[in-house]
C-alpha cells in the first residue's frame, strides 16, 4: 500500500472539524485552542496479537484504539477535540484499512473528534497508537489525587462484563452482549464532564477495578474500604457465571473502560448510572468486605485475611 | 520489564517543565497553553529493521524519534513545548530502555521539550511513535502552500550527507562526519522560527529535496526550476564521493532534516545558512537545470530531458 494515498484515500478526507486550521496534508496540524481552557493529552497503544487477536476485526481495532483513549480523556473530565494516528501495517491490505478507518471514525464521530494528523510505516506486525487531546475548563481537571477519608467510592454502570466477554471471544463466541462490551467499550465523556466540581479524584478502569482504584488512592495518600456485595454485575454477567467468577471479573477483569471516582455523597446525588461501592479510609491499601468478613483482592479475585 | 515500573524510572521523573500541570502519573496530562498562540502536533514512527538496522545503539533511536518530530515542527515555525511516547518493545531489556530514554531527553532538552506522558508495550519488534505538540502566534505558521512564481526556492545547511552516511554506515564505518549527520539529525528551530512573515511556505526534508520539494510547489499550485550546480554540498561530502554521486544524495537522498523554503530575495537577505537554489515558476511540477541544460529528477538522481 502506497502510505500517502493510503493517507489521503481512508483518512486524509475526514481531517476537518471545528479549531483545525490546517489538517492532515503540512508537516504539522494547526489548531486553535479556546480560551480558558487547559489541555489534556492522552496517548495509548494497541498491539496485534497482545491487545487483540490477529484475526480481530478490523472495524473493532480501530473502533477500540480511539475508545480507550477517549476513556482516559473522560477520566480527566476533558472534552475530546483532535487526535492523531501512528499506524503500523504489517501484511494488511486495503480492505484491512478500509474497515480499520470506520471503525475509528465511528468511535471518533460519536464525539466530534476530528483526526488531524498521522504516520503510516511498516513492520512485522500490526501497531495502532492514537493520541488526543481534549480540553478542559482551566482548573477543573479531574486528577486522581484528590480523595479524601470519609468520601465514598462510585463506579459508573456494571463491571466485570468486558473481562467475561473476552473469556468467551477467546472461547469463540461472538454474540453474547458481554463480547459487545468487551468489542465497543464506550467513553464514559459525558459523566467525566459532569463531576467536574463534584468528584474529588477519578481514574477510568482499563486494569481491572481492584488495581486502578489502588492507583487512585495510592495517588491520594489515602487507603479503602470495598463492599463485594454493593459491586454493579449486569444481568448478562449473572446469566452467564456464577458469583465467585463475577466477582473475579468484576475486580480484577480489566477493560471496562468505566469511570471509578471518589466524592461526598451528597455532592453526587443527581449522577445518574452510578453505584456507591465503598468508602475512603485513613491509612492506605485497599480492603474488600463481604458479609461482614474482610479481606484482600488478588488476582483471583477476593480473598479473606488470614 | 514491568511497564509501570520503566516508566517511572527512565521517563516518570523528567515530566516537568513550563506549562506542564500534571506530568506522567495520571490518565492524561494537565498543560496550559499560551494565549494568542495556536498549536501545532505532529506525530512520527520509527520501526525497528525499517527505519534503523536492529544493531542501532539505542541513543541514537531514541534521539532520532525526537529529531523527526522536532524537525516538522520547525517547518511549521512553531516553537516546541511538550511530547509524548508510545513505545513497543521486544526483547529490549533495561539497559536498552536507559539509552533510549538518554538519547530520546538529549534530543527534547536541547529545545526544552518536556514529556507528559507515554504508554509502554510489548510486541515482536521495537517500535517508537513520539507526538511533539508546539506553539506558534496565530496566523503565523508557515504552510507548504504559499508559494507564488517569481520567489526564490532556498535550503537551509547543506544536503546530501545524511543519505551517504546512511550508506557508510551500512557499509560498516561509524567515524566520519556524514554518518554522525544521519545519526543526529539536528531540526532547524530557530531557523523556522525567524522564517516566520518572511518565507511564503516551507517543509523539512525527510524524504529527499526533489519529493519533497515537489510536495511544497504542489500545495502551493506552482512549479519550479532548480539549480543542480548552486546545491549546498559538504566537504565531508565531496571528500568521499564523486559529484554524480552528491547529486543523487542531494536530490534524493532523504534524511537530511533541513528545511526547504520559497522567499522573495530581500525578504531572507538576513537570514544565515541558506542557499537560494532555484526559483519558482507558473504552471507546475520541478526541472532541474544542469550547466544550461534542462532535465528532471527520478530515484537515480539528474537526467537531462530526451
Amino acid at each position: 500500500v502506497d502510505e500517502f494515498d493510503l493517507i489521503r484515500r481512508f483518512f486524509g478526507t475526514r481531517s476537518t472539524g471545528p479549531g483545525v486550521v490546517t489538517g492532515i496534508g503540512d508537516d504539522g496540524a494547526v489548531l486553535d485552542v479556546t480560551a480558558g481552557f487547559q489541555q489534556v493529552q492522552v496517548i495509548d497503544t494497541l498491539v496485534e496479537g497482545v491487545h487483540f487477536p490477529p484475526q480481530t476485526a478490523p472495524f473493532d481495532i480501530g473502533f477500540r484504539v480511539v475508545a480507550v483513549n477517549l476513556s482516559d480523556i473522560a477520566a480527566m473530565g476533558a472534552r475530546p477535540r483532535w487526535m492523531t494516528l501512528a499506524l503500523t501495517l504489517a501484511n494488511q491490505g486495503e480492505d484491512w484499512v478500509q474497515e480499520f478507518a470506520r471503525g475509528l471514525f465511528a468511535a471518533a464521530d460519536e464525539h466530534a473528534v476530528a483526526l488531524v494528523g498521522g504516520d503510516t510505516t511498516s513492520g512485522d506486525q500490526a501497531v495502532a497508537t492514537v493520541h488526543i487531546t481534549g480540553e478542559v475548563e482551566t482548573g477543573t481537571a479531574l486528577l486522581r489525587s484528590g480523595a479524601s477519608a470519609g468520601e465514598g467510592i462510585y463506579v459508573s454502570g456494571t463491571v466485570g462484563d468486558a473481562a467475561a466477554g473476552l473469556q468467551l471471544l477467546k472461547a469463540g463466541e461472538r454474540d453474547d452482549d458481554l463480547c459487545e462490551r468487551f468489542l465497543r467499550p464506550a467513553a464514559r465523556i459525558a459523566l467525566g464532564d459532569s463531576l467536574r466540581g463534584k468528584a474529588s479524584a477519578a481514574i477510568d478502569l482499563s486494569d481491572g477495578l481492584a488495581g486502578d482504584l489502588r492507583k487512585l488512592l495510592d495517588a491520594s495518600g489515602v487507603g479503602g474500604t470495598l463492599d463485594i456485595e454493593r459491586l454493579p454485575i449486569s444481568a448478562a454477567l449473572v446469566a452467564r457465571f456464577d458469583s465467585d467468577a463475577q466477582r473475579r471479573f468484576a475486580l480484577t477483569g480489566g477493560d471496562d473502560y468505566e469511570l471509578c471516582f471518589t466524592a461526598r455523597a451528597d455532592d453526587v446525588a443527581n449522577i445518574g448510572d452510578i453505584t456507591r461501592i465503598g468508602v475512603v479510609t485513613e491509612g492506605a491499601g485497599l480492603v474488600c468486605r463481604i458479609a461482614g468478613d474482610v479481606g484482600e483482592v488478588d488476582d483471583s479475585g477476593y480473598r479473606h485475611f488470614g
